[in-house]
């Protein structure tokens, strides 16, 4: 490699010759467009998976279906797993069985799984009629496992090497059995006749052995199997944790079934911490993906719960119609009190649903997590208290008015911190996700107590 | 390994016995507070490095002083690299410089560079001044090194190989330098005589191939070198879309420097995903471990700029304090469309953050993604217009009041949908990072448009 291909190195992504621009989507569509299929076929050709997933993603829809009806037969199958899920079902749904069936024959097990489980029933069980005898068996497996679980994550292929083996039988046993061994391990598992998981051996480990030692020697202490059925968020902390490369997957006897690696683990913990983010503006995974009317409809839900909270907001509000009527800066400043707990109290709850779902937060801090927000929530509410009192003293010429708003400056982020972290706790202790109901729970609660604490206060302080 | 060892398999990690308990905890916690030595010892004998950085994380202020100056010596050094940033400088800062310095000379290049980063100047230049020379330099040249660059995350020790050696030569290699080899790789990579790059072999590649082949044919193609100055964020999509467990780093002039691995990736994601969610929400990282009156500070920035939105928001009200006095059901109904819109365009917002972290939003397809966002926005505008149209009607009786509200709806939730996907494509293009403050533009954006149309329109029909 000669040296001129460093100098001046790129240093962001965007300048990477491997990497798929945008420049080249457009050369590709257009050649789509153009039924150029030479320069398609070479185009794709090129491609790396990851690149042919990338450009599927990014196009439209109708230069999609085109470049998806013609040219599947350039598409490497492992493409799809790179996909996302609903882009993927997108895909899949507009190709004919026969095509999907060789594209689904032609992955491993696990990848195959993965695939099948996005389609539609109808769609999966004339798909599974066509495949062969193995893959179905191992396909029907992997489904008998909980969704999300450790089970439909692993990967059924594992290097298994009897305990009483020298590292020397191991190695030659590697090279023998080239073909029948995963695509890629990074660790071999030591068992005892019965399939039982006794250890395991990172492979940096083996080769630096010598090739007399028994294998028993180099097992790890920590090796640490996971069950089939643990939900794939228990299996991404226990990665964090253990900074292993892969970990054994058992069942219920203990016996080894499966290995999940560390990059499945990667696509695990992108997908929890989107789903936490996306959750809590009500937003479903793959929207950048989904129709427009589909979209429309998930979000047209989240939507009306909030609805519903603005709406006991405005009932809140309607308490105190006389008040207001009396006096028309109460209607000018009451959404300033009930917006500032809003915000204080998101802040709260996000760190609190972030801390539940990294395991930060448990039982032993529960109580002082909860009290220093509270405390934080008081303070800042004293702080903007005064700040709030000084503007309305000001813009209104009113000293009593600047008292109200900042009392009920102190009491709404005094409340809306500690149900800002204690909701999340709450619906976690419940079995709930915290992600999903949490803001509009706390939303509620501060646009009530916000307004009414406002609007109380004046109505038994002006009047 | 007995076979009811796994009976009854635990399906969650709150069962695995291999996890802290809060019960073991609260007897850790209950030991120290006792003065009891010999529990304590014990006790933090048993526990992994991960177990101990949990440990010093979920207990109180002062239990983590009196540990920490206590029992330091029985804390293994790589403890302090597991835990939270915030957490660790909270814990080093507690402990007398000596102390400091040893815990950091018994570490890794890489993992003692993570620790010095986290220290005040001060600090840092007096550990500085009492490490190891080899150590020194190592450090120092991390440092020179970008915040947040590949260089900072890379680890020196690599498995660097000459292009010509065979497959038997490498594994032989390897096992003669054991102890020169860094603690744990999951690939050799290939050099020429001047340290330049020319491959990368997974291990498991190595082990199965034929002690004869020439290390050149089993080099892989997709070798894609990191140069040490690019972003860890970039780092990260380059790993996600490899697929591969370490990744080689060069420098300016093309030569091998270091390598980054899949774990250290895994903590970036973390980190990454983290910040997107924090960062909408004005908190910062390591809130949960930051002192109170640190953390009432920098949420206080945070929720001072939402004050001024919510001013501007009142201003927009005062505008029409004579249309509210004619009619105070305006002042019951004006939250509604701001909070509608709000949330609409937090539900864009948080998709086109996302999507532009995960970089499946680009040149390519950003007007497609606005554009269908707007689409979504104006649907979900006619749906509640109707809703809030009726619910008015019935509520107030005022057919014109429920046309009013409804036209304000349409008007801000296309808004709304309008400026939530652009500004962080916006904020993007300029350089900024999208996440910070997204939120509050588009928060001013959504109560003044909802306050204004809804009061407008009324101002405009009504009288």
């Amino acid at each position: 490699m000669p040296e001129d291909v460093y100098e001046n190195a790129p240093s962001t992504a965007e300048d990477l010759a491997f990497l798929l621009s945008d420049d080249l989507i457009s050369d590709i569509v257009d050649a789509v467009r153009a039924q150029d299929a030479d320069t398609v076929h070479a185009s794709l050709e090129d491609l790396s998976n990851a690149d042919t997933a990338e450009l599927i993603a990014k196009i439209g829809e109708e230069d999609r279906r085109e470049l998806l009806s013609m040219y599947a037969g350039d598409i490497n199958p492992v493409a799809f797993t790179e996909m996302d899920t609903e882009l993927r079902r997108a895909a899949l749904s507009t190709m004919p069985p026969s095509e999907v069936v060789s594209i689904i024959s032609a992955l491993e097990s696990d990848d195959a799984l993965e695939l099948i489980i996005d389609l539609d029933e109808d769609q999966q069980r004339s798909i599974m009629q066509k495949l062969s005898a193995k893959m179905r068996t191992a396909v029907e497996e992997g489904l008998s496992f909980p969704e999300d679980s450790a089970g439909r994550l692993m990967q059924r292929e594992v290097v298994a090497i009897p305990q009483f083996w020298t590292v020397g039988k191991a190695i030659d046993y590697l090279r023998s059995a080239a073909d029948d061994l995963p695509e890629d391990f990074f660790d071999v598992f030591v068992i005892d006749p019965a399939y039982h998981l006794t250890g395991q051996i990172p492979l940096n480990k083996l080769v630096r052995a010598d090739r007399a030692t028994k294998l028993q020697e180099l097992t790890l202490d920590e090796t640490h199997p996971i069950p089939a059925t643990m939900d794939q968020e228990e299996v991404a902390h226990i990665f964090r944790r253990d900074d292993t490369a892969s970990t054994p997957v058992i069942d219920d006897h203990g016996r080894l079934i499966g290995v999940i690696t560390i990059d499945d683990i990667v696509d695990v913990i992108d997908q929890e911490a989107q789903e936490d983010l996306l959750r809590m503006a009500g937003v479903d995974q793959g929207d950048l993906y989904r129709a427009v009317w589909s979209t429309t409809g998930t979000r047209f839900r989240w939507l009306f719960v909030n609805l519903l909270t603005a709406i006991l907001a405005s009932a809140t509000i309607s308490l105190f119609d006389a008040t207001i009527q009396e006096m028309i800066a109460l209607a000018v400043l009451m959404p300033i009190v009930a917006s500032m707990g809003g915000n204080a109290g998101t802040q709260a709850l996000t760190v609190s649903v972030r801390a539940l779902a990294t395991r930060e937060l448990s039982d032993t801090n529960t109580w002082r997590v909860i009290g220093k927000e509270c405390m934080v929530g008081s303070l800042n509410g004293i702080a903007f208290a005064f700040i709030t009192g000084i503007i309305t003293l000001l813009w209104f010429q009113s000293p009593l008015l600047g008292l109200i708003i900042g009392l009920a400056m102190i009491i709404n982020l005094f409340v809306a911190a500690f149900f800002g972290v204690s909701i999340p706790i709450l619906i976690t202790r419940m079995g709930g996700d915290p992600a999903i109901s949490s803001t509009v729970f706390l939303t509620t609660i501060t646009d009530v107590v916000g307004f009414f604490a406002f609007l109380g206060l004046a109505a038994l302080l002006l009047f």
